[in-house]
């Protein structure tokens, strides 16, 4: 068994549950290494207490979860049978309590689970879950490492077509080009290059704007690979730009860096948020950096934890999140510079190395 | 009061249910033409049976909802409020049977509403808005022929590029960088280019692999636009190809004809699904027919209804739905031709018109 289910099976006993069903594909992948997009046929990874974990998964599904599942228990139901039947035959006799994905299951699908089980309450399992995906393995590291390499290349690929007169969209043509290109499964967000006082704009969307000369391009960008994501920001000069944009960058780069200055196991994530806000504060722009600090990244795009003033919560060794302040003055432009970072033992280990330096590019 | 609302208070009074709570943004559109992605914000349409309708939304969409919705009484809450505490309030005293989406709401989100809520029971609303959806009004098929034409615009572009050497990768940039250009919200699912022998692979996926001189070429793309999606398969010539190859192009494209061709009010699902087969069995190559006929089209990419053989509900003037055989035979290469379909009084519109006949491409 691996130490994930290990962690699981340790949190049933604490919490008195008999058993666990895993519903969300997400999860059986994370637990038992098998990856699949079941759509609306049923997918379950049932642990029960003190016995063997079993996968029912759709029957077309069969050889890719013998390949891939760690779990080797793994029963089948085909578009004809009633998967529930047979979900209420695998369950042990005399289930009372069952730990159930409360914020996954749709109501639907519960009473299905329910009536088919039918124990005497259901207790959700999104804390441990929870808990245990904001800690990652080396080997989620590495993947992670992995994704943000290709974002990198992609982001080196798409700077380098940039000259007056080309459109945001074209550059997010390039950008999505590069990412299947280098091998991603896919951006992980909708691409973002965005030009001139669009900057500012938190909702902009990426059109036929053009790329000019004396204004600032900023690019928010990231993929999955692996089924993990990495997720970057960094704004450009094209050609010279005024002197107020430069300290606006300077400003926002300045907050960068204190904030992940401050990282180690122990601090609160507040303390974070407030060394970049203090930081941006103080160069005068404090009410133009109006979002959070970041927010923790894995298998999700935006996952816990999330970075912000109010967050008491401590950092550990081993979370992955994201650090990205900015500054968005109406009609001037906005800068943000984004990294992702791991919290190490002893500090933080940055796995975004893209130049951070104020860089002009497109001539 | 519109139509859409009238059916759901008639289906409310039929069904004996005291009020109906919608929460899926979608149906919140749909109901209310007031468009929005609250993420883990509460959103909720409440619809007291005998009282005025109301809208209770995220306070930052507060002038977004005013500014689109149809219902006028909008109540908010802001981050630091408990927004089930609000709908608690909201929701009339003494509700003893309310309407959900079951297969929408999360178990998590549901044990909230019926807490605040506290009914004796709880009924799922799914098949009246499935069954209003199903018959699109006159809106809403101009917004699927825009959605149409803007994807035939995509396709002839991106077809404009095809030349022997060119990659998968390139031209699903070039189509989802004109998708952008000519003002989609999006692709409506993953844009397929597939070349050669990868045609006949139903889970192919677009890569580095060249178009070839000799080869078919299938495409398969949709967009949404205002909110509606299209969705549309061509499979071209490259250059001169084999006899086989032009049999089964033949044969996929004669079963398209005779699928539509017995569209109109009425008639069963599996009749077209029937139609198409028999057509394409006759010209022998039955068994590498092997999905359904298409899928029922509109605020989804796919929707009720499933057009397959088993389908005995009845065809009813106002559906769209696509009409997609297709012949797929390994090592030799897959032909798809897939139109979007409009049912009227009398028979069958068709949305798509980009030509069918046999085209050699790319030279």
């Amino acid at each position: 068994m691996n130490s994930r289910m290990r962690k699981l099976f340790a949190y049933m006993d604490n919490n008195d549950l008999d058993a666990m069903l895993i519903t969300s594909p997400k999860h059986v992948y994370y637990l038992t290494g098998f990856a699949t997009e079941p759509h609306e046929r049923f997918l379950g990874l049932l642990l029960p207490r003190g016995a063997e974990a079993l996968l029912l998964v759709p029957a077309l599904d069969f050889e890719a979860a013998q390949a891939a599942s760690t779990v080797t228990n793994i029963h089948t139901h085909s578009d004809t049978d009633n998967a529930y039947e047979i979900l209420s035959k695998l369950v042990p006799a005399g289930v009372r309590k069952l730990g159930v994905e409360k914020d996954d299951l749709t109501v639907h699908r519960f009473e299905a689970i329910s009536t088919a089980v039918g124990a005497q309450a259901y207790a959700d399992i999104g804390l441990p879950l929870r808990e245990m995906r904001a800690i990652k393995t080396p080997d989620e590291v590495a993947r992670m490492k992995h994704a943000v390499r290709i974002v990198e290349d992609v982001l080196r690929a798409g700077v380098s077509k940039v000259k007056p007169g080309v459109t945001e969209i074209e550059l997010v043509a390039e950008l999505e080009y590069q990412m299947k290109k280098l091998g991603a499964q896919g951006p992980s967000f909708d691409t973002m290059v965005l030009t001139g006082v669009k900057s500012a704009l938190p909702h902009g969307h990426p059109d036929n704007s053009v790329v000019r000369e004396g204004e600032l391009l900023l690019f928010d960008l990231g993929v999955y690979a692996d089924g993990y994501a990495s997720d970057i920001t960094r704004t450009f000069a094209v050609g010279e730009i005024s002197d107020e944009t430069k300290r606006i960058y300077g400003a926002v780069l300045e907050g960068n860096l204190k904030a992940i200055e401050a990282i180690r196991p122990g601090v609160t994530f507040g303390s974070l948020d407030r060394a970049a806000r203090e930081s941006i504060e103080s160069a005068g722009y404090g009410p133009y950096f109006n979002h959070r600090l970041g927010h923790g990244l894995g298998m999700d795009i935006h996952e816990y934890p999330s970075i912000h003033g109010r967050n008491e919560d401590l950092l550990l060794a081993g979370m992955v999140f994201t650090v990205e302040p900015g500054i968005y003055v109406p009609g001037v432009g906005g800068v943000r510079i984004e990294d992702d970072v791991l919290v190490t033992p002893d500090g933080v280990e940055v796995l975004t190395s893209y130049p951070k330096r104020l860089t002009v590019i497109g001539s």
